[in-house]
């Protein structure tokens, strides 16, 4: 049988499973590659740090140079996280006429062009299930599945992190309890700011953003709220009133008012109806929920993250690309520069749907009438509110509204207007409700 | 750009969609495969048949030697249903040497070792994507998107007529009236027999059992029941205990006591937990939940039929063909007799689980103390019993008892047993039941 040499570089959590799985699996592996893949180096920082796994002899080195600069290594699993040396070692890799195989959805966000370009030229591959989604094969499942389709529409929940807070907060933890019980169980990193703020799922979705839309969109233009700000008052409000609160990545191809389309792309805390797929996605897992014009709508749900879901991606791109289907796939897959977008980012503004508002207001006559003074005067529907009575007077009252369709300016505007007003003690609270 | 000349072989429902989205979206097929993708020839049995799409002069045919003979056509979607000539057309076909698409799980399940060993020996490819689950690409995503794993079971709700039916029961329609409703609204053929006796979901089955786990089974073989004999009272019953009943198609990898592996397959209405994934499948829809060593658990949902979903598996599989990827892919798949089989089908009285038994009995002192003496002696400890009071004096009572794990033969002894009863007036029902 046929031998693919592959190389690693990086044995974290998912290079080690990585390692496990062509190591004390290779016979299945080489049963669906038709070939085997053979793991001939592992390149490391420390050779003294502890591993999750065991390397026969003569695999590992702490010097990158004899895996880029071994001929025989034909494809290699560049697992390093963060820009840089990953970026560095990316161009290497390309330019020693390596392909590659990564998990590294920053690096990708922030030099896709740079190193897409770069493969392009060189004749190399860049395969990157793995850096959206961990385990569900989505990368696969937009760039080549669903290829006699417009997509029109992608929701996802692509950070596990953040909704694994959200179920604990779901469940009655605050905000600052979730997040202890996910750094203990594993789920959250001792500083989680990229995953709680957005970063991370804007980073995901840009990605998915250019190969299913042909967009041209940088992440960090993406308007994006984590859930680091968010109460848990509100996920109960959002309870009661038959929702869960959900770190939605949407991407929506709209017709704009010219009749041009446009996609509108954000993340954010929604308001998803309880019941719906979406909402139902619980602790640690993610989903993409993709509409297309042919299929219609499909859901992909599973594992976001985690050692062997992360690495049962990066195998499977490692054997596409030892078999030659990541070289023929990603020629065509629209990936940043090497064609010009097909659709342009609509202005945030502009973009459709219901929100959910809560006020910290003072319990007084008129305050109601003030309030909802303000949504008519920026044309905004009110389609239910929410007031209990005070447990104690003098305390301000939480004063929740569910608007019908509107957009997020006005929204904003609203927003503003009500800010502004004696009764209102501070900014409202305002999120975005999907059904 | 280059092209690839494409030949369809009838235009019923899926043909005409197939044509529909090579002819109105040629550009972004050429986009996504890098190459045109042209329609060259549609055969078709009658030409004066009405069809829901217009053809370019010269492309429609009522010949079907004009696309096998063509030696410029280089993939055909052969989209026949049925057993001949479907058959014959797939071989003089790979004979002729073209790639094959299809739609038609009944061929492969049928004759699926003749026509993928003419394949490989021709050194042709044939797709079949649409064959299992319409629009939800779960051929591509076992076959290759999962390649680093060991699968270990599938669960899914494979026949969109069959949870159609399911759904509209569970809203209070009887059998009957729901299968008219389904008639009426396209979700179900004149003649719905093989979609609702399980035949169908066998089919798809087989096919997928081949395709993750290596199994060599005759779709004849898989034990199966179809919803035809439910009654609606059972879909009550179920509701009251918190449980939906789903067509549940299900592939088990399972120890046996010898050590030895087995595959546990059968199709059966099963009691579903409501609120679980897949018993929130309803209308019309499929999903498919896939469990595999490294990734852990995936959900695959969308639509299982219909012209559109399943014209975009076609051409998603046409793409692929002509792009080269099918070829590279279809070598490595375990299909039917390429290779001895890696596991074999578990005797079904084996297989393990829990059980739900509804009897008729009668309204005596003593009964219930029988039925579940039945139960003890088989070894099956009762879970909980569900008996509500006579509405009239006289008639027989449902008594249901849902069991605690025990294996499919005890509880078909059980069954036995219970049906001898003087005060059980027919066989009891019996279903799985899925936590």
């Amino acid at each position: 049988m046929e031998k693919t040499k592959v190389g690693i570089i990086g044995l974290g959590t998912v290079g080690s499973g990585v390692a496990k799985l062509l190591l004390d699996h290779g016979d299945r592996t080489a049963r669906h590659a038709g070939r085997v893949l053979w793991l001939e180096k592992a390149a490391v920082r420390d050779l003294a740090k502890p591993r999750g796994c065991d390397l026969p002899d003569g695999i590992l080195t702490d010097n990158v140079d004899q895996v880029i600069d071994d001929p025989e290594i034909e494809v290699v699993a560049q697992l390093i996280g963060g820009i840089e040396p990953a970026r560095t070692l990316m161009l290497r890799l390309l330019k020693a006429g390596k392909d590659v195989v990564t998990a590294n959805k920053a690096l990708l966000a922030e030099h896709g062009p740079e190193i897409f370009d770069a493969a392009r030229e060189l004749g190399r591959s860049v395969a990157f299930e793995a850096s959206v989604a961990g385990g569900i094969p989505i990368i696969a499942n937009i760039g080549q599945c669903l290829s006699a389709n417009q997509i029109t529409s992608l929701h996802g929940i692509l950070n596990g992190t953040s909704n694994f807070i959200l179920s604990k907060m779901h469940d009655g933890d605050d905000y600052a309890a979730a997040v202890s019980e996910a750094q203990r169980l594993g789920f959250a990193e001792t500083d989680p700011a990229m995953d709680v703020d957005g970063t991370d799922a804007a980073q995901k979705l840009a990605i998915l953003a250019h190969l299913a839309f042909g967009a041209r969109v940088d992440w960090g233009d993406i308007p994006r709220t984590g859930i680091d700000t968010l109460d848990v008052v509100d996920v109960r409000f959002a309870q009661e009133m038959g929702y869960k609160i959900k770190l939605l990545a949407v991407a929506d191809l709209v017709e704009s008012v010219s009749g041009q389309g446009g996609l509108e792309l954000h993340v954010s805390p929604t308001l998803v109806r309880a019941g719906s797929p979406l909402a139902e996605v619980s602790g640690p897992f993610n989903a993409v929920r993709v509409d297309a014009d042919a299929v219609g709508r499909l859901l992909f749900y599973g594992p976001g993250a985690g050692q062997m879901p992360t690495a049962s991606a990066v195998v499977a791109d490692l054997i596409d690309t030892a078999v030659g289907r990541t070289k023929l796939t990603f020629q065509t897959l629209e990936l940043w520069s090497n064609r010009a977008a097909r659709v342009s980012a609509a202005a945030y503004a502009g973009a459709r749907g219901r929100f959910y508002f809560r006020a910290m207001v003072d319990d007084h006559p008129g305050v109601l009438a003030k309030v909802t003074q303000a949504f008519g005067d920026h044309d905004i529907s009110i389609a239910s509110v929410l007031q209990h009575e005070a447990t104690s007077q003098g305390d301000p009252l939480p004063l929740v509204v569910m608007t019908h369709e509107t957009t997020e300016g006005a929204a904003a505007r609203a927003c503003q207007e009500i800010t502004r007003l004696d009764c209102v003690r501070t900014e409202p609270v305002r999120m975005w409700v999907r059904d």
